[in-house]
């Protein structure tokens, strides 16, 4: 069962891979065309499929849809930094913090100044309680994702337990996405490397003492 | 002499003084109305000035006079963490980096959810020239104060001398901007606190120890 926006569809495993399909057509082609100029019927070409077929899935039509790929697009960005971030506590190291450190820089580097996700939210509405649900549910689950590993190595005697774990993921969260901004609005990486660095060193030192 | 986009125009005292009571009114139209909805007109009735001063002043209309206004802005922002940031090195006790810290906080939290700088700047187009240059300028001229406030801790002993003060100064530029980032996402304050609070308590323990 798939909750999107106000519609809830029961699907079978076929219907669940044609929504699916459905859905990563039109991020590919939002990505390529930009979500304001991409058309229903641009998708519908795409991934070879009937304007009924798309009304099925998405009864409230083009917004609906451009929900589902933000929903996509969030996903996307917590499994790029996977394996760093799962269940399973893997942020237990120095050296897994790094390499999830060195996962985000490489994603944001990749991605330039274009957020495929920004842009969706833009074209949906930064404050209509759909996107606010889709970035709220994002942001939780990453902060408690860091938050766990915060955890994690204040178990092991590496971080300072005197740290708030919460706030401490939060202000992880906070370097991460001001580094973002800056890169979207000047074109450069720094500000983003320098926040994580910075933080990462000063927890560190804890350690090292 | 005011260089602004691709026209200079060399102002009297009287000129200079008419030029910025437009700017000033059409900053006070735009916060109230939005800069998308904003036309030359609404900002000539506001600001009673005729459409051959309006563009006397601002000879590429209204993307100019956006672009000053969005200039005003960038200073505002600057002047609201005054005097924590200027030129006399400010921010040369762990009180005044306090300071500082509520006069960010409680500049967003008044602002909430409204960026007027953002919302001009996304009218303008983030990635023309000009709105880089002036985002460019602004940040440069904020990481230069809080670099200066750095360097001038590690001299009275109260910073590590170790840290690298630039790259220290944009990871509390990029603490702000991802502060903001989630508050005009979500409309909480708490990332904003809790990135400031935790970079400074970080900052902080090399003096405690």
């Amino acid at each position: 069962m798939i909750t999107s926006g106000t519609t809830t569809v029961r699907l079978t495993a076929k219907g669940a891979a044609t929504r699916l399909r459905i859905v990563e057509g039109a991020a590919a082609e939002i990505r390529e065309r930009g979500a304001a100029t991409t058309t229903l019927d641009d998708i519908r070409a795409r991934t070879a499929t009937s304007k009924s077929q798309i009304f099925h899935y998405f009864p409230g039509g083009k917004d609906e849809l451009l929900l589902a790929v933000a929903a996509l697009e969030a996903e996307r960005i917590l499994e790029d930094q996977q394996p760093h971030l799962d269940d399973l506590g893997r942020l237990d190291t120095w050296q897994a913090w790094r390499d999830w450190r060195d996962a985000v820089v490489r994603r944001y580097e990749r991605q330039g100044v274009n957020c495929p996700l920004g842009v969706l939210m833009t074209e949906l509405g930064r404050r209509t309680p759909a996107s606010q649900q889709l970035t709220g549910q994002l942001l939780a689950q990453w902060q408690s994702a860091l938050r766990d590993g915060v955890r994690c190595m204040q178990g092991s005697g590496r971080m300072d337990p005197a740290l708030d774990a919460d706030r401490t993921a939060a202000a992880l969260i906070a370097a991460v996405q001001g580094g973002v901004t800056v890169l979207m609005a000047t074109g450069s990486i720094a500000h983003l490397e320098a926040a994580l660095d910075t933080t990462l060193e000063l927890l560190g030192r804890f350690d090292a003492e």
